[in-house]
């Protein structure tokens, strides 16, 4: 699992920073900076965490222009297109009109109660523009252009990001092991990939529902995911303004977007599954797709023959698309239509470089129903629709469960491995115990980090409100923020090169009572410099060499530090002189706690 | 793992329980219950919980007799003896004058500028006792019980609590697999078993330290903590008032208490660890020990040679007990009085039937530290400590760490399982990455849910303030509600018998839209309650046959329940019947989504 290909880690590259940027950023312990890549215009954006000690620490950033306090932005005029003039230069694409965009796009009905239709050409006024799409017989996927053997700007870009050279990431996406979602149409996003052999990537979910919020609180909440660490967004929004809102997060998203377009297709019926139809789902994806989705997830492996088999399950279907497909197949007593017309809608997936995420609509819901006879049959198909995929060119990843209990995890992502050829794995969670509702991130992280040091190459997070509620600010922070845990575990554990730098980095300022570089090489640095000052709230604690848990007498790195002082630096020095030295530590007076600087 | 002597599951037993608070419990949706043993007066605590389907769970209970309306508990008067009545009858302890209490143990100096000595014949006025220790050639611990074939009434109490048989119970203490702390001195506590072949136990850490906390607030946070399911509790505290703050947390508490003597030793000399000698260790423990201290940690393991082993470590000695011994050895350049001592300081703890925590003194306190030559070379000297002390027939742990990345979790425990004879193993976390501080029960609860699935015993909680400040209430309870997590999750893991019943009925209520159950199932019912309500508030919703994540249209499980309707309730009816109910569910006008209840 290590890159033998591993270039410098971006931690001693030399990151370009405008002097101003850096001073400002000095003062609050760090700023956002860039690293050049090759191609003119090509800059990567990272965290760089300044120490008091002189040093700095690059981290891997995904908050976007947002965080670059020399951008102006503005979400009704929304993010520069980073990757346009990339995609115009390959030359495979075209603009063209487009499909009209309908009332009922945004679930809008003539008969509506709530009437008054919204001004749809005005969607997104901030930048007008037109869909694109490959030119007739023109392979415009990131995985197409792998398989020619040719580093994009993307692959470049997710090269500098991941610390490996760009010819791994090209063979990586070439063999269907990586994914690059890039659609043609989100050229706002900087390019991230997801694969076992590079970091473990973090998804988090929102969307308004049928229930609740709004089309401002999906945007902030967004921005919000991006800065606390996701790399990719789904938004999975059921209700009213369902296309409006997916504009407004697109063109202010930094990172792929993804969506279950089953979702919108049945707001079209009136919530009736059995009025589905194929036309109805494919005119949905392509109006997702022109406007720039990322990735979509399809239930094409809920089979009609598999849906008996979730009959004796403690909790039957849990995934809202399985569950859809189910009643339609049932209702029609027919094959899935998705997985009838796979081919058909990879062509159209193809045309845009959207990347499937295939979807286990029969993924367990709870400890019970983990691994069983649904789950895996459905695993198979996707297998077989994986090949199909890539036939297409199609970036494909496979998404996983769900509620598995410890013991029955490393069996999923090896089945999976096995089956799908070795094509990235997407997981909730899982959950490893179904007792602890109001507490899911933590027993869902825990078989996230697991599965994923096993080869799993994203989580999608789980928030404290699942099985409960809507999960609002603090919640999608919290669970961003458990589930970047769960990934850099599992990055330690796979020994990705430079992961252990940060902890490290972290590990020296506390053992040095640096105490604000602590806080600014948190995950959280806010919440950790909070907890501190709780207790101990005067500036001078955060110099101190101690803290509350201990007081100084009881301060065990204290009295290391005072060991390693007295009696030497290294091993060999201490062995030697430790005679001695105990003689000269009597002789000062057996000073062990030395005066406290405060 | 499994137990083949298993019981009935506690599940199904039928706990007794007067009428009065069977009824006032199903108002709130559970009472506490007992489960009678064969001996008369023998009667396990449990958590009965009454579904609205009418049946009923029953949960293991810690939480003492606070949660029993029908017992009047008062903090100045302490908890009923419980076991005092076994302890008299076996005849082989006498009570006797004990050593007297002095100011310093209150770590109050005549020279104190605070002045005024407390009345420390009333350190704990509510119930004047004598304290009580084996007769002269008496061998008194569970463990010699255990080797003589005895089952003792605390040994059934813990076989009733665990659904295990007596017998196996007894088997695993005489084998030194599994340990049974009960201090003769501690009659309050209700027995429990730590031991890799029962179920997983947590362990919450209080204590006031020189900085801040006071008496009141301890005796508090450790009911607190048991009442969310803390198995035992450490009580930490290094700054005045340790004696009465001990005393009275020990009258109060239905759990175990353990200890770290070292730190009231240190006190007594005023913070200097050169000055401690074995006379005044010795006093300390023996002055706990008639208090009731159930289990001691003891850090014999920090022999002088290896402390030069943590010259090179990132974080050096991070354990206070550690870092004291390892500053002790080189001050006097001598081998530790602890190691030198051993076998005298288990003639101590043999008198009252204290149980060794053989800590970790060299566990690593970073990523980078993890597993070095450091932590095992002790671990070795713990494995030889171990055999000393089963000898003696002392009850004996082994204290585990720290920080350890996943990939390195399994060589600590089969290590520790193999090098100490299968002695139960207690570990802090082990925290899987350092960059996470104010989540530092997030980045453990992932190790510890690992650790114990191989074999781990008794995990000690981590809460949010790790690293950064001293635990205040709301944090007691994250830490053990996430250690209760990663405890529970291993029990399914290792196939505990009945553990799963307790998923199965919660995913049953939630897949019934049962929302009351499944807040009163939960491991934190309030809060999952609140969760819920934040949404969706009005009392309706409670009934509901959705919830506010996906509004009715699309709540995957009330699609599951309509296909189950509709097409039978097995696999065999369902692929019988699918053809010819297909027909009926669109004659019947294809209503996929029945209409909402409220």
């Amino acid at each position: 699992m290590t890159n033998k290909d591993a270039r410098t880690p971006a931690s001693t590259q030399n990151p370009t920073e405008t002097s101003e940027a850096a001073e400002a950023g000095k003062s609050i312990g760090w700023h956002k900076a860039y690293v050049e890549g090759n191609r003119p215009g090509l800059r990567v954006p990272v965290r760089q965490v300044h120490l008091t000690n002189g040093q700095s620490v690059t981290l891997y950033d995904t908050s976007g222009p947002y965080t670059d306090p020399l951008v102006d932005t503005d979400v009704r005029r929304g993010l520069a297109p980073l990757r346009e003039n990339w995609i115009v230069a390959r030359g495979d694409t075209e603009e063209y009109a487009g499909r009209p965009v309908r009332p009922e796009d945004d679930g809008i009905k003539h008969t509506s109660p709530r009437g008054g239709l919204r001004n749809l050409d005005a969607v997104f006024p901030g930048r007008p523009r037109l869909p694109r799409r490959g030119r007739e017989g023109k392979a415009v996927t990131q995985l197409a252009y792998a398989r020619q053997g040719e580093i994009t700007p993307e692959m470049e870009f997710v090269a500098i990001r991941e610390n490996v050279s760009p010819e791994v990431v090209r063979e990586e996406i070439a063999a269907g092991r990586a994914v690059l979602p890039a659609n043609v149409n989100h050229p706002e996003s900087e390019p991230m990939i997801i694969g076992k052999r590079f970091l473990v990537k973090v998804n988090a979910n929102i969307g308004n529902s049928a229930v609740t919020s709004s089309i401002e609180e999906e945007v902030e909440k967004m921005t919000w995911a991006t800065r606390w660490g996701a790399d990719t967004v789904m938004d999975l929004s059921t209700g009213r303004n369902i296309h409006t809102t997916r504009e407004w997060v697109l063109r202010n998203s930094p990172v792929p977007i993804g969506t279950v377009p089953l979702y919108q297709a049945l707001e079209k019926v009136d919530g009736k599954a059995e009025e589905l139809t194929w036309e109805i789902y494919k005119d949905t994806v392509i109006e997702q797709a022109e406007q720039g989705v990322d990735y979509m997830t399809v239930h094409a492996g809920v089979r009609l023959a598999y849906v008996p088999l979730t009959a004796n399950r403690k909790t039957g279907i849990v995934s809202r698309g399985g569950s859809i497909m189910a009643a339609w197949c049932l209702a029609h007593h027919k094959e899935s239509f998705l997985y009838e017309h796979f081919e058909e809608l990879c062509e159209i997936l193809a045309a845009y470089d959207v990347t499937y995420s295939l979807g286990d609509g029969l993924r367990p819901g709870s400890i019970a129903d983990a691994n069983d006879e649904a789950q895996f049959a459905e695993l198979r198909t996707l297998g077989e629709l994986n090949r199909i995929a890539k036939r297409h060119n199609v970036q494909t990843m496979i998404e996983g469960p769900g509620h598995v209990p410890m013991h029955k995890i490393k069996e999923n992502i090896d089945l999976q491995q096995e089956i799908c050829e070795e094509a990235p794995f997407y997981t909730l969670g899982p959950l490893t115990t179904d007792v602890a509702p109001a507490y899911d991130h933590i027993t869902s992280g825990i078989g996230a980090a697991m599965i994923a040091w096993w080869g799993t190459a994203m989580l999608c997070y789980v928030t404290p409100k699942e099985h409960l509620g809507l999960p609002n600010r603090d919640d999608v922070k919290t669970g961003v923020i458990t589930y970047k845990i769960a990934a850099h575990a599992a990055d330690l554990a796979k020994g990705h090169p430079g992961a252990q730098e940060w902890d490290d980095a972290l590990s020296d300022a506390r053992f040095e009572f640096r105490w604000e570089d602590q806080f600014n090489l948190a995950l959280d640095p806010d919440t950790a410099r909070e907890f501190h000052d709780e207790t101990l709230p005067a500036e001078p604690a955060k110099t101190a060499h101690f803290c509350s848990m201990c007081g100084p007498k009881f301060c065990s790195m204290k009295i290391s530090q005072d060991i390693r002082r007295e009696h030497g630096g290294s091993r060999t020095e201490i062995e030697e002189g430790m005679a001695r030295k105990s003689r000269e530590f009597a002789a000062a007076g057996n000073r062990v706690y030395l005066p406290i600087a405060d």
